[in-house]
């Protein structure tokens, strides 16, 4: 373990970014007794910021895997049931220790949640699949958006909080399964790749105008992007070089799916 | 380690059962190049029930998860949904070790499976809950009868798959919740009580129902119970008691729902 420099001393992290070395979080250790809000967690803007980031991601992958499931059922046989009702566990599974620590940072972890149940609802709402395809592209396309968004501003986080982020993001290689399913539908059948391009489109265009909305409802988070007198953050030009690095990828997904983005 | 004693010995196991030591299965050893037909599943139609029993075991716990995330949906809030979901997913984790065991044994997994479609499906078709009560008691009542049911069927083979299925059927406590649940709502209005007292016992009388039908197409399950030559089984008595064992457990889960069985 490294010793603790001097207060306000910076260090370049592993993403290059410089840090102001006092927040970073002691090192995680699942103990009863750490109080992050005694130590490195005193600036409040920044601990409500965390907390509603946690809400935000915890609440997507709840309502996520009450989504998958749900399109799990139009699965053609038990084999692609199986493998999205996975993809679906497999989201289940990060929420709690997102929930554990924003309890550990005095909050209440359903409260940080409901705050973003209505996004949530309403995209599901706006993109229910007609068919299995569908919900196996939304599944994967959503699920990668989501997790290169909450990677980008990961890296303006704690490091505590940023590993906790990144490891809730993984997808244990679920991802493959809907790639070689949605290529091979495309070579039996060349004519659905044309609609499920559109699909994809819409599903890019509806995460987009609900992640907007959620950032200019909740101020913490935009806050966060911004930075702060002793936190690094982003100007406008860094937001639209973030917004073009999140479009990329996505291009990316609906390429390895064989559909035009 | 013990060593193998000759084969056709008998050896008492844990509970009390005469068991021919060469149906002990080696220890588990997650290796890919263990091969239990080489050892001891020379026994086809063991083999045959086994997998059967994993199939239906496994598929239950499918319909389980994807009945308990639908049924999460009329949660009267986030936290309530969490603990029923939380409940689903445990079941689901239950399903991989399940169909990596059928796998080994020689057979499809999926297939295994999807010959006990159509009495789950049946079941859950048959026992839509109305509202969030009747489906977490639904969770609580059906995962515990079934888990009675596979438990005692679980007593009549080898030592590896017993473990296995015991191994499957942890609630991991998420039963206290179903319990605390429905006697608050009790609490609150006891004429709930009535309605709900019947639900259980409709429960128990669809889970009766399609059990019987499936032990009926499959011969290879009530052989397993039957036992055989060089295996104990079950006659028309112990069969009885069984299911009083099963119906007493039931009762005893309803008691403590505050509910008359």
């Amino acid at each position: 373990m490294r010793t603790r420099p001097s207060s306000g001393q910076q260090v370049r992290t592993a993403d290059g970014l410089v840090w102001p070395w006092y927040r970073y979080a002691p090192p995680v250790t699942e103990s009863a007794t750490f109080d992050p809000l005694a130590g490195d967690f005193g600036d409040e803007a920044y601990r409500e910021a965390v907390i509603d980031l946690l809400g935000v991601i915890a609440y997507g992958e709840l309502s996520a895997f009450e989504r998958m499931v749900d399109d799990a059922e139009m699965a053609p046989n038990l084999q692609a049931k199986m493998a999205l009702a996975g993809m679906a566990a497999t989201e289940f599974g990060h929420i709690q220790p997102l929930l554990d620590r924003i309890s550990a940072l005095g909050a209440d972890p359903v409260e940080a949640m409901q705050r973003f149940e209505k996004p949530f609802d309403d995209f599901h709402a706006h993109t229910a699949p007609r068919d299995w395809l569908e919900g196996l592209i939304k599944a994967y396309v959503g699920d990668g958006l989501a997790a290169d968004f909450y990677r980008e501003v990961a890296a303006f986080l704690d490091k505590q909080t940023r590993d906790l982020i990144v490891g809730s993001l993984a997808d244990e290689g679920h991802a493959a399964f809907a790639v070689e399913q949605v290529r091979a539908a495309i070579a039996a059948d060349p004519r659905v790749g044309g609609r499920l391009a559109l699909w994809g489109r819409r599903l890019m265009g509806e995460a987009l105008s609900q992640a907007q909305r959620t950032a200019a409802d909740r101020d913490s988070l935009t806050a966060l992007l911004a930075g702060g007198i002793d936190r690094p953050g982003m100007d406008l030009a860094s937001i639209s070089r973030m917004f073009s690095r999140i479009t990329e990828r996505h291009a990316e997904r609906m390429s390895a799916l064989g559909l035009d983005a």
